[in-house]
């Protein structure tokens, strides 16, 4: 069995040790966290502890803190040569501390408190130095999920960035859409199985041949009925994406 | 049985003459397309006809083309005082002939000519002048969806509005997620999982709860980072959208 150490008590890190646990295979010896208070999330079956000076002997550590502490943390750890890996879209391999021998586990998801992830569905996005911790990171990371990449620290950027884009920013647009709703006395649910379905389709089709759309088929009647009905906050964004759409498909504004 | 005859034969048009059909209790006896060729994509067990003049007699015709065509052709048909219904989401309900009894039997969706749909979840707004017009529009909604909602045409009209929003700018932004991929070489297959869930997320909690990311908890570090790594066209939607979130979460760019 691997045994791991999670460092962190978030929800990365409770998601995780969660999936962990539930694998069998795996011996989630411990988890790290600041606070007793912070550690309440992680499963009672695991060893907790706040002290870094007590961490079990591990064939991996895991920290998964938010990515600006991930550094700092990984030079304070009183380790020699073990395997440590984060699990940040956004930090290099490289900026571990090198008194360890340094690998990422990137899980690619949005993870809430409440809402319950199948980690068989999550991508899980692997890196390491050495060979063999490659390979013994791939075991860790086929045991919990069914999708497992190998992905370079510029790929793993260049992909959070596309996450944010396709995460982040589509959830703001969600709420565009919920103050439009609101704003006109209107059930946000209606738009639910739309919201769905296009998130669905992208899946068979590429983005670019799923488009349609106002601005897509170069209406100008609709974009300006639509731009006189935004408020001022909107209009920019609606105009800014209509034109990306125009110039996408050949059209300018 | 209600009697439909549905004019077009495009997307919407053979989606919801599939479903009357498999409805069973709606009674599809015609479908009016402007070629024989249009019409192929149409179920051969409704009868079809390419000529206004021979519509059959029915209790509701409903106009399923592109929005611009809606109005010329509901002045042209060789009615009078029947009910006609358009489904469109931007056109208003009075923009229809004075010759008949007017009403929109909207369909919020996005229809593609592969995508099976189950209508079930399609929700399904619907206005009408007259009170049983409304309410014979009811039954037929109700006879293929679970979801039916009633919406005056301004709420309609913002309801499209939002629906752009959510829809098509949603997956514009798929496509740069795309392109971004694409040009550092990973996967976009990827992303599905990611993109699944914060579709779903939002039907449990509100957007603007759901939101994460960089933009939200003001990590310029990431922000400039981000910003580096994209071309021209994509950094202005980039800095539009954390602009907006910023705004959104109370914190200036």
């Amino acid at each position: 069995m691997i045994r791991v150490v999670i460092l962190g008590s978030g929800n990365v890190a409770s998601h995780l040790s969660r999936a962990f646990l539930q694998a069998g295979v795996i011996d989630i010896i411990q988890v790290y966290g600041r606070s007793e208070a912070s550690l309440k999330t992680i499963d009672n079956q695991i060893d907790k502890t706040t002290e870094l000076n007590k961490l079990a002997t591990a064939d991996v550590y895991i920290i998964a803190i938010s990515d600006d502490a991930v550094v700092a943390l990984s030079s304070r750890l009183p380790l020699t040569n073990a395997l440590v890996v984060h699990t940040s879209g956004s930090v290099s391999m490289d900026a571990l501390s090198t008194t360890n021998r340094k690998g990422v586990f990137y899980p690619l998801q949005t993870f809430s408190k409440d809402a319950d992830i199948d980690f068989k569905d999550v991508p899980v996005c692997i890196e390491a130095e050495e060979n063999e911790d490659l390979i013994l990171l791939e075991k860790l990371a086929s045991a919990i999920s069914d999708s497992v990449y190998f992905i370079d620290s510029a790929q793993r950027k260049s992909l959070h960035l596309a996450a944010v884009v396709v995460n982040n920013f589509v959830n703001h647009l969600y709420h565009i859409g919920y103050e439009i709703c609101q704003e006109h006395q209107v059930p946000f649910e209606i738009l639910a199985p739309l919201i769905r379905e296009t998130a669905k389709k992208i899946e068979t089709i590429a983005p670019i041949k799923a488009q349609t759309g106002p601005a897509k088929r170069n209406d100008e009647k609709t974009i300006d009925a639509q731009l006189a009905m935004l408020s001022e906050k909107h209009k920019k964004i609606y105009r800014q994406i209509t034109e990306s759409i125009k110039d996408t498909y050949g059209k300018k504004l």
